[in-house]
């Protein structure tokens, strides 16, 4: 059974391993959630699927728990009500350990199996994850679909199939034979077998629950680890579903279900800490804020800890022969999903004299009123509106915003938005600033969610200066250069390489910064502030594995 | 000239990329000090030129550098009176840092050609080297030819071999390609940057300096981070002549020399720490004691720290169909070096009842009484003796010695032996203690130094839960298995798997449990309280770099 999932899924694990070289686009999970692809009646079950679950208890099980938890609300302005079993920290550990018995020393092909099975099942549901992405993390729902479903497939079948090279690098066996002179060669029978290093402890976040936490969820399957995730008290569903998923493919394979457990909990009861303080945690991977990040980092110091955190994402405005263009596409990058992304772009250098562009010379206040322009002529249809901002996810979000309108230059205001099918839900338009060079306290702290500002630099030297500073202080996933001098390009490049942030040159078409795409976009460097793990090179992988070796003569 | 060193030598490193992954016996470095092989006049003059060296300046700049160090003393008995350039560490690290603009920047084949040019030279030089390594390390000459020459070089060059793979599987550079339905797809160049941490600082070992740092400054260097050596202050020679010939390659390549610097010390005034706390320092490569390593991984928190230590190395005997093989075969592990290798076994446990062999039942006395008369045997003729032991590194291992002696149940007791040519080498033959099970505090500290334990179990289940134990709570590099018994072999690779350690099983031939040949065997997992790191594996170098990528559209 086992050997039929990866015989039957070999070639999509082959071509993923060949995109991740390439780098060129490919993808196995098609990411328009239209009928001709995943069936006639596949948004209505999936949507019914959705459904069925609020209100109830989970259908997961947890060894030893006691009671339930679960307060997941969605953004669009109602309780999900479902049930999970409440983890006892103690029993959970147990049996991830007892599971990992037979799991660390499957074969590697039958894991892959188990991982590319579960990712084919899991992308016939992209329906009903996206409608648990959409409402646990108020994404709209073309977004949450894509996300949350196949674009989520692909981060996890793009570390399994490093995880898998990697892996498959050194020979399982070898006879090694050396040469004697005149006498026989010495001749010695080499095994070479993949020992994982225990237990993942994998701690998701509000804003993607399955993206961001399927390249560990693979990684540490792959790699014979066993792995409990700890999902964002508001992002449960859509990690319970995958659970889900894998415990019924182990469970057909052979394996022990609890080789990937659930432990949810409560905003009032966090568990994470004490999860990741157990010694038997031997690997950690989280995304979320910077402050619990580098306190895994600093405390969880007998487990090898991965970390994507928050940072300041930069654009830099110099010149550009497509002002149109370039306002469009920022507008929609600062737009898009509320600002909630970890790559929206927040800080907008541009020359306190303006710049050139194929419109003539634009002041810096122009620049700043056309890109409140091009924000609020994006946002004009409400359906288009709708389904580019989705929802707040965390009613904090909406208390800064008021804040820092209040106490700041406004270039535009953030208005409250009537979603047409959801009353009460949290809708906001971006909240656009101005600020000043000096006045680097206002930006250089991450302020989640749609707000965003204009910064009038001296010139693009001091722009760059700036992020140089920032990205190496505090951190960034992207950084956005617009400009016509190849000089300027070049230096952009420079500082990109020397803090380690990927860099998008002169987007105005239909690709936003904020975007990475599996198999050829690397997500988060690992070089700055913003996490020490990237999507997925092959550190993010290596070391959750070491090789232990078996020789002796033939 | 950059160029064409990496095309001079590309064959050499696609064939250890081959050999990494094959894992078969392969090596560009001959092993053999032979005229034949290394020139006619290649030994006298490696002699002549180790000898040139002696009383006098290293030909080493260091910038800013005030003052000389340098208390080098041969195991055999004299002064080697070098004196290398005292660092400054403010202006070594500026020097590394300035030298890094243009390294880091360097394609991927320009720093490998340098590499490989480098060791090249190196091999060429295997007598000078190994002259210096003997007069630093005490390794007898074929030993410290082999281990501090072709060994090592060939440990350089699969770290290479493995940065390289590791940098060249992603492609430099795609176009990525999106379809867009009936519309035109969009097309995006994309462009893929290896960015180095920033300074490596490898911290030698007094035994073999060479090669336990070859993989971290061929690992360093290859991914572009500049390197500072910082060498035992009694293995300094091997390393310095190790960075002249990389100073020059440099140099001949067009870089600045200073991307690689030797920074020696004094025992009395130690910088390892001064170094290593330094912020710029973003790597740490260490070899020798578990206290400076453990010390290391919990402060030097801004750098990857990778770390090589001690351990409690283990063979169990159970039973053997060649009785004779196996004493003769562990007597020269417990010999070779003095028992100075990381990898020398320390801890041999043997059932209180004694075992089965083709020589019928032997008492667990006539076990021990036989290895003593192994080792004896082997040490019988003084030539052998003396190209087997070499001479002893650290006085402190001969004091252990005389104290061990006095306090423990002696088997075969250490003597003073006579070198024929160096009449103050410090030579001196093992010393095989008798141990119980029960006496577990008497055995579970490493021994540094020709000291082993007979320990007696009360069976063979019982040895294997003492060496799960001390392996997980102390580590080890390697571990041996002596049985007839499919079964208990079975048990044997259990343990080597659950705890992470190299399994020899069997050995009663010419190959050694305390050897471990590049492209073939790992040397320490990673995966035990020995060391965080192996040489060498795809974590040992993913980690000293990250990809930046730069994107636009076409």
């Amino acid at each position: 059974m086992v050997s039929n999932f990866f015989d039957a899924h070999l070639q999509v694990l082959e071509k993923a391993v060949d995109a991740c070289h390439t780098r060129e686009f490919w993808t196995p999970y098609p990411e328009i959630p239209s009928r001709k692809i995943y069936g006639e009646s596949a948004a209505a079950d999936g949507e019914a699927a959705f459904k069925a679950r609020l209100g109830r208890a989970s259908r997961l099980k947890l060894p030893g728990s006691g009671g339930t938890v679960g307060t997941e609300f969605s953004p669009y302005g109602f309780p999900l009500d479902i049930k999970y079993p409440k983890p006892d920290i103690e029993n959970v550990i147990a049996a991830s350990k007892a599971a990992g018995r037979t799991w660390k020393r499957a074969p590697v092909r039958d894991r892959a199996g188990v991982c590319l099975e579960a990712l084919n099942r899991l992308n016939r549901m992209s329906f009903e994850i996206g409608f648990a992405t959409m409402h646990t993390t108020g994404q709209a729902f073309v977004m949450a679909f894509q996300a949350g479903g196949p674009h989520a497939q692909d981060r996890g079948l793009e570390a399994l199939a490093i995880a898998y090279q990697q892996m498959t690098r050194t020979s399982a066996t070898a006879i090694w034979e050396k040469p004697q002179g005149k006498h026989d060669p010495i001749r010695m029978e080499k095994h070479y077998y993949v020992a994982p290093r225990g237990i993942g402890l994998v701690i998701g976040c509000a804003t993607f629950p399955t993206w961001n936490s399927y390249p560990a969820i693979f990684a540490d399957l792959a790699t014979g680890n066993t792995v409990i995730v700890k999902p964002h008290p508001n992002g449960i569903l859509p990690l319970a579903i995958t659970v889900e998923v894998f415990q019924a493919v182990l469970k057909e394979a052979g394996f022990d279900p609890n080789t990937i457990m659930l432990a949810a909990d409560e905003a009032d009861h966090p568990i994470a800490k004490d999860l990741a303080m157990r010694p038997e945690i031997t690997l950690i991977d989280f995304t979320g804020s910077s402050e619990f990040g580098v306190w895994l980092e600093d405390n969880a110091r007998h487990a090898r800890v991965y970390t994507e955190k928050a940072g300041t994402n930069c654009i830099v405005i110099d010149s550009t022969d497509d002002f149109k263009g370039l306002m469009r596409n920022l507008a929609f990058s600062l737009s898009l999903y509320s600002g909630q992304m970890c790559t929206t772009p927040q800080n907008i250098f541009v020359p306190r004299g303006g710049i050139e562009t194929d419109e003539g010379h634009k002041s810096f206040d122009e620049v700043a009123a056309a890109l409140g322009g091009a924000i609020e002529k994006l946002l004009s249809d409400p359906a288009r509106a709708t389904d580019i901002l989705g929802a707040i996810t965390n009613p904090a979000s909406i208390e800064r915003l008021t804040n820092m309108a209040a106490t700041g230059d406004v270039v535009l205001a953030s208005k409250r938005f009537n979603h047409p099918a959801f009353a009460e839900a949290r809708c906001h338009t971006p909240l656009l600033l101005k600020s000043e060079a000096a006045e680097r306290d206002q930006f250089a702290q991450e302020c989640f969610g749609p707000i965003s500002f204009v910064i009038a630099a001296a010139d693009t030297v001091q722009s760059l200066d700036l992020v140089r500073g920032l990205v190496r202080e505090k951190g960034a996933i992207i950084l956005g250069i617009y400009s016509t001098d190849q000089n300027v390009l070049k230096n952009a490049e420079d500082v990109a390489l020397d803090v380690g942030v990927a860099l998008s040159v002169n987007l105005t078409g239909g690709i936003f910064v904020n975007q990475a795409a599996a198999f050829s976009d690397f997500h988060v460097t690992g070089a700055n502030p913003a996490g020490n793990a990237c999507f997925t090179d092959a550190a993010f992988v290596a070391d959750r594995f070491r090789t232990v070796q078996v020789r002796a003569h033939v």
